[in-house]
């Protein structure tokens, strides 16, 4: 039986306020929940799922707190309009110090819309990248419309939000930044040492970023109509051309 | 003034059925109308749209009928939960006839994610793939959310919906489907002559057409973590490398 205050607590998840106070944030779905179980299985605090997905995932660590719900009870838990089966609520983890100095980094600088960015995250995931520095304007990555389109790659990321312009100007490797107007991509040498700038999706990075020492701007060349590409399509192709 | 008439056709046209009996589809937002002002002017039939946009616009065809409406209005007419300026009704471009034998076009199979298909067609008309084939059970191309998706780029492509593998057994080009165990794509020939397949989120391309003569299972090689890529990046990085 779910009461009226456990959905309460858990709809306070969806704020970034409640989000940061408690220190928790919301998972959806079988192939999320269950990338957590392995790759952050003390991170998981509470999952609330049908009988089916309990009975295929046998959960015995006692320090999970297990409920099992109806049909009705998950949609009332969930962000979803389609439940999918579980819900779970998970610790935020913990911060890891900031690698300097060698692989790829990618910053998002302003970042706004929640799919846009968690697309961004599992791109990075799949190319290898896992650290990623985001401007304090960027979207919450425990947003759970983040979290959902990472597809279980926020378990295997460093993600870090903090002020873009005075950690850039610290760095040492090559700074490249995605623009509309910069040197050709496939003219800028292959390297998995460096550092790539995303801009906002209107945007773009801002201009008092491009003015940081070491830094290049790079444009993925047109040939259609298109006046923009997608951000994580941008960051795809970028990071597919540096790995 | 907008009647609850009005408000009734507009809403009806978030409905295939109804898009397909009045030959008509929805955009929104100025960028979105703008180009379409500019690329398809004569597909305008109504424009409902604020003061600003009005003046900024100066629409002096009669075919279009224009409607001044408040923010209030705007509301009530908009699929958007913070509405952009204007909303038109557009009647469905004609098909025109599908090119055989030349450039590159992108097949899309059952993809089912307005906000993934109306990137990829946006990411399309960037790399100048102009054509579009798609199976009966993708996602409809004028759902608002797919136009919407495409920042004007639906105005600029010939998208056909058809059986994908009686088509597919006529081709004579190189055939090429987005999976993940095929050859790396950094080792197949760039060629802008060839037919790219790209599958649902979930399943991929379909079994049954892998089998097709011609046809190289492509793969982007990964690096790090994630699972799979999302489609519209998938997209992205296979166009990159052909144009």
């Amino acid at each position: 039986m779910i009461t009226k205050s456990v959905v309460k607590d858990i709809q306070s998840l969806t704020g970034k306020k409640y989000r940061d106070q408690a220190g928790l944030f919301l998972a959806e779905g079988s192939k999320l929940v269950e990338e957590l179980l392995r790759d952050r299985p003390h991170a998981i605090k509470k999952i609330f799922a049908l009988e089916n997905w309990i009975e295929h995932n046998k959960i015995i660590d006692p320090a999970i707190q297990l409920t099992r719900v109806t049909t009705a009870e998950l949609k009332r838990l969930s962000q979803l309009i389609t439940p999918h089966e579980v819900v779970a609520v998970v610790a935020k983890f913990p911060q890891i110090p900031l690698r300097q100095g060698n692989g790829l980094t990618v910053v998002c600088c302003g970042i706004q819309d929640p799919g846009n960015f968690g697309t961004i995250l599992r791109t990075a995931d799949w190319f290898g990248v896992n650290q990623i520095v985001c401007s304090p304007d960027t979207v919450d990555v425990y947003n759970p419309k983040v979290v959902q389109a990472t597809m279980g790659s926020i378990a295997r990321l460093a993600v870090h939000f903090l002020e873009i312009e005075p950690w850039l100007k610290k760095q040492q490797l090559p700074i490249y930044a995605a623009v509309l107007d910069g040197k050709p991509l496939y003219e800028i040498a292959r390297s998995r040492q460096g550092i790539l700038l995303i801009g906002n999706e209107a945007k773009g990075v801002p201009a008092s970023l491009l003015t940081t020492n070491n830094i290049t701007g790079v444009t993925i060349p047109k040939v259609g109509g298109a006046e923009s590409l997608n951000v994580a399509v941008a960051t795809g192709i970028l990071l597919s051309w540096f790995s």
